[in-house]
C-alpha cells in the first residue's frame, strides 16, 4: 500500500523556491479565514523515523502564522498522564475552533511502538485502532477538520538517510542506537503502519500518504494538502442548521412515571442509617482510594431535585483532599470554543481520587437539546458520543455512578415557593425556574430518553426517588457504598 | 498569641440555629455583588489537626451559593506537580475575579509540617514564610481579598476532641496513629503555627485566629468573619483609576541607543558558524534535558525585530518533545479574570523540558504600559512582581534566558516595506504595527525602563543587536549554549 507512493518525486531546488511564495500566500489566506470558521484543524504528522517529520513541521510553523498555531509533540507518557484516563493528555491539548494544531508524536505512536515491539498483540492493537476511530469521529462529527500526513520511506531510503546523518559530525549525535534498532524491523514495522492507516482512514479524518524521500517533495505535499484541504473546507457552507427549542408535547407517558415517589423514611430512622451509612462509606472510599482506583459521581435531576443537598450530605464522609466537586454551569468563552466534552475531561479524577459532577455532560441531552442550544443531530449524536466516552472512562478503571433524583411537579412546586420564603434560599429560585416548569414535558421525555439510552452495564443510571429528601440521601449513600464494594 | 483567643465560648444550639438566616442571607447577597465586582476572594482554613476544618468548610459550602465556589485541598504533592516549581500547583486553581475559593490544605501545611518535623531548620522556614509572603502579596495588590481563618485549639481539647471520634464507633477510623503523633508534639507545633501565623499576616492578608473548641461557635466566627470582610470591601469604591496611555515624550536617551547595530555577518561566515552552533546547541540541550534540568526562553523586542525568526532557527537544534512554544497575544476572556501572571504560570515547562514564550509577561511593562491597559501603578509595581516571580523560578533550579531583540527605526521600516512585498507575508503587517512606530519612543522608553529593572543576575536580559538577522540569531545560538553550559 505504501508502495504505490513511492514514486521518487524529486523537487529541484529552483522549482521549490518558485512555488513557495504562491503556497505560502495559500496558507495563510486560509488560516485567516480560518479564524471565524467555526471548527478546528487538527494536523498529524507520522511516519517512520528519519523520513523528515520534524522538518516538515518547522516548515508548516515557518509558513503560517505562528500566533494562532498550537503545537505539540507527545513522549513517554509522564507519571501524571498515566494516573488519568489514556487519551485525557490528548484532550488537553486540542484546538479551539478557529486554529491549527500540529500533533507530531499523538495518539498513534504508542500503539504502533508497542505492537511493533510485541508488547501488545494483534486483537489489542485492533482495539487500540478502535478506541482512536471513536476519538477521531467524535471530534470530526462536532466540526473538526483532520489532516493527517503519514510520511513513507522504505527501508533502503531510511538507512540512506540515517548515514547522511551520521556521516556529518554536526548532526551525527541525532542518530541513536534506537533509530537503528527500528531500522532492522523497518518492514515488520511498515506493516503495522499500514494497518493503522488502513484502519482508520475513515470517510471524515482520512489519512494522505506522502512520498518523504525527497525533502522538498515532502514538504510541498504536506503544504499542498494543508491547503487544499483547508480551502476545501472553508469553501463549504457551514452545514450547522439553527438549532430550534423541541416543540411543546404532549404529556408523554416515561419510565417517570413509574418512580415510585411515596417512598419515606422517617427522622429517627435516617438519623440512625445515615450515620451508619456515612462511616460506610468513609470507610469503603478510603479503601478504594489507597488501592489507587478512581470513581466519577454524577447528579443530575429537575431543578429543586435536591442534588446539592445530597452531595453534601455525601462528602461528609469524604476528606477534602479525596475528592473534588464541579458544579456545571454554562460554559466559558473557551470552553464553547471545544467539543463539548472537553470542559469535562479537564477535570477527570486522576488515579486515587473522586470527582463529583454537580450536573454534567448530560447537559447535553437535556438543557441544550431542550432549549435548542444543540441541533437534533448533534443531541441525538451525542447518546453515543456519550456511552463511548463513558466506556474509555470504563475501560480506564474508572467506576461510573450516576444520578437521576426524581421529584413530582407538585413537590418541586412546594419546594420552589418555600425556597422563597427561605431569604438565603431566595438566589435558588429564578424566573427561569418557572419558565422552565412550562417545559416541563419536554425535560421529561428528554430525561427519560436519556435514562433510556445511557444506562448502560458499565455506566448504570440510578432513579432516586426524591420526593422524600431523607429517603435520596440514603438511596445516595447506599448506591455509592455498593458500587465501591462492587469495585474492590 | 493563640492563647489569647482560647475563651471557651460556647454557642447553644438554639441560639446558632437563630442566628443562621441572617448570617447565610448576608453571604449570598454579599456572594451575588461579588460576581460583578471584579475581585477574587481567597479564604484559607488552616489549624491544628480534629480542630474541626473540614466541618466548617462543609458549613460555608452549604451556605454559601456552590455553582461560584471553587474548593481544593492540597496533599502531598503528585509527581507533575513535583516537576514543577513550587507555587505553580497553587496557581493552577486560583479563582477568578468575582468567585471565592476555599483552600484547606495550602501553601501552609507543607512548610509547617517540614518544620514540626524537623526537616527544615529555623532559616529555611523563615524563607518559606517570606516566598508566601510574596505571593499572597502579588495576589492582593492585584485585588484579591485574603481570609485567613486559623482554627486553634489548646492540647487538651484535642485530646478530648480526638478521644471522642474514637469512642463513636462511627468515626473511630477518622482517628490514624499519625494524629496521635501530631498530637504528642501539639505544643511544638502550636509555636510554629504562631511564628507563621505572625510572619505572614500582612496588611492585606493578615489572619483571623479562631477558637475552634465549640464547633457551633466555630463554624458562625468563620461565617461572620467570611461576610464582615466581604461586604466591607464591597462597600469600598472600586480604586482602579482608568488607566491612561502614556504621554508622548521627546526621544529619550537611554540604553537602547548605546547599542551597536553595525554588527554583522557574512553569509558564509553565518552558514559555517550556523551549522556548528546548531549542533552544539542541541547536544547541550538534549544533556540538559536528561539531566532533568529545565529552561525558560523569553524573546521580546520592537516588532520586525526577528523574533519568529530566531525562534525557528533556535529550534531546529531541537526534538518537538522537548520544548513548547507559547506564541502569547491578548488575554482570553478567562485570562483577564486572573493576576496577569496566572497564563504564564500554566504553562512553566516541567524538569528535563524546556518553554520558549514569543512576547511575555513583560507586555505588562511594555504594551500594556505604553497602551494604558495597566494603571501606572500597576506597572509600576510590576517590576518587583516579575523579578519576585522570576527569583521564584530560579530558585526552583529553571534557568532563564531572555531577549531584547533591537533594530533602528530605518530597518523596522524597511522591514514593514519589504514584509507588504511579499503576498505571505503581508498578514504580518497592520495599520496598528504603524500606529505602534509612532509610540516609538514612548516604547523605547519602557523597553529601556525594563531592561534596566529587570536584567538580574539570576535572570540577565541580553540585549541583541538585530539590525542584520544573522548577526542576532548566531548570538540568540551562542547566548544559548552558554547558559546551558553554564547550567550544566
Amino acid at each position: 500500500m505504501f508502495e504505490a507512493v513511492a514514486l521518487g518525486q524529486k523537487v529541484e531546488k529552483a522549482d521549490y523556491d518558485a512555488a513557495l511564495p504562491e503556497l505560502r500566500t495559500r496558507l495563510l489566506k486560509a488560516q485567516a479565514q480560518l479564524e471565524g470558521a467555526g471548527f478546528p484543524v487538527i494536523v498529524l504528522v507520522n511516519g517512520a523515523d528519519a523520513a523528515g517529520k520534524s522538518e516538515t513541521t518547522n516548515a508548516l510553523h515557518e509558513w503560517l502564522d505562528a500566533r494562532y498555531l498550537v503545537s505539540e509533540a507527545y513522549g513517554e507518557p509522564t507519571e501524571e498522564e498515566r494516573a488519568h484516563p489514556a487519551f485525557w493528555r490528548y484532550w488537553q491539548w486540542l484546538p479551539p475552533a478557529g486554529r491549527i494544531a500540529i500533533f507530531q508524536g499523538n495518539w498513534y505512536t504508542q500503539p504502533i511502538q508497542e505492537r511493533a515491539w510485541k508488547k501488545i498483540g494483534a486483537a489489542r492493537f485492533a482495539h487500540e485502532l478502535e478506541r482512536i476511530r471513536k476519538f477521531e469521529q467524535t471530534l470530526a462529527d462536532d466540526g473538526a477538520l483532520f489532516i493527517k500526513l503519514w510520511f513513507h520511506i522504505g527501508k533502503r531510503d531510511q538507512k540512506k538517510r540515517l548515514e547522511r546523518l551520521e556521516h556529518n559530525p554536526e548532526t551525527r549525535f541525532r542518530v541513536t542506537r534506537e533509530d537503528w534498532r527500528q531500522h532492522a524491523v523497518h518492514n515488520r514495522i511498515l506493516r503495522i503502519c499500514e494497518e493503522a492507516v488502513r484502519e482508520t482512514s475513515t470517510g471524515l479524518a482520512a489519512w494522505k500518504v506522502i512520498d518523504a524521500v525527497d525533502d522538498r517533495n515532502r514538504n510541498l505535499s504536506a503544504g499542498r494538502e494543508l491547503a487544499e484541504r483547508l480551502e476545501e473546507r472553508l469553501k463549504q457552507p457551514r452545514v450547522r442548521p439553527a438549532p430550534v427549542p423541541e416543540p411543546p408535547r404532549s404529556d408523554p407517558q416515561t419510565v417517570l412515571d413509574r418512580v415510585d415517589l411515596g417512598k419515606h423514611v422517617s427522622k429517627d430512622e435516617y438519623d440512625a442509617r445515615a450515620a451508619a451509612l456515612l462511616g460506610k462509606t468513609s470507610r469503603l472510599a478510603r479503601k478504594f482510594l489507597r488501592k489507587k482506583k478512581s470513581a466519577i459521581l454524577v447528579f443530575e435531576g429537575v431543578d429543586a431535585a435536591g442534588k446539592g443537598g445530597a452531595i453534601r450530605r455525601l462528602v461528609r464522609a469524604l476528606d477534602a483532599r479525596q475528592y473534588r466537586l464541579i458544579p456545571v454551569s454554562a460554559p466559558s468563552e473557551e470552553e464553547r470554543a471545544h467539543h463539548y466534552l472537553w470542559r469535562f475531561y479537564r477535570h477527570l479524577p486522576r488515579r486515587g481520587k473522586l470527582t463529583i459532577y454537580d450536573r454534567s455532560w448530560y447537559g447535553r441531552v437535556l438543557v441544550e437539546r431542550v432549549e435548542g442550544f444543540a441541533t437534533h443531530e448533534e443531541w441525538s449524536r451525542a447518546y453515543k458520543e456519550i456511552n463511548d466516552f463513558e466506556r474509555e472512562l470504563s475501560d480506564d478503571g474508572i467506576v461510573l455512578i450516576k444520578f437521576w433524583l426524581h421529584i413530582s411537579e407538585d413537590e418541586q412546586l412546594r419546594r420552589f415557593q418555600a425556597r422563597e420564603a427561605e431569604p438565603w434560599k431566595q438566589h435558588k429560585i429564578t424566573a427561569e425556574d418557572y419558565r422552565n416548569r412550562a417545559k416541563k414535558n419536554a425535560y421529561e421525555a428528554a430525561a427519560a430518553e436519556m435514562l433510556e439510552r445511557c444506562s448502560t452495564e458499565y455506566a448504570p443510571f440510578v432513579l432516586v426517588p426524591a420526593e422524600d429528601k431523607r429517603y435520596a440521601r440514603l438511596t445516595v449513600l447506599e448506591t455509592v457504598c455498593e458500587s465501591l464494594e462492587n469495585a474492590l
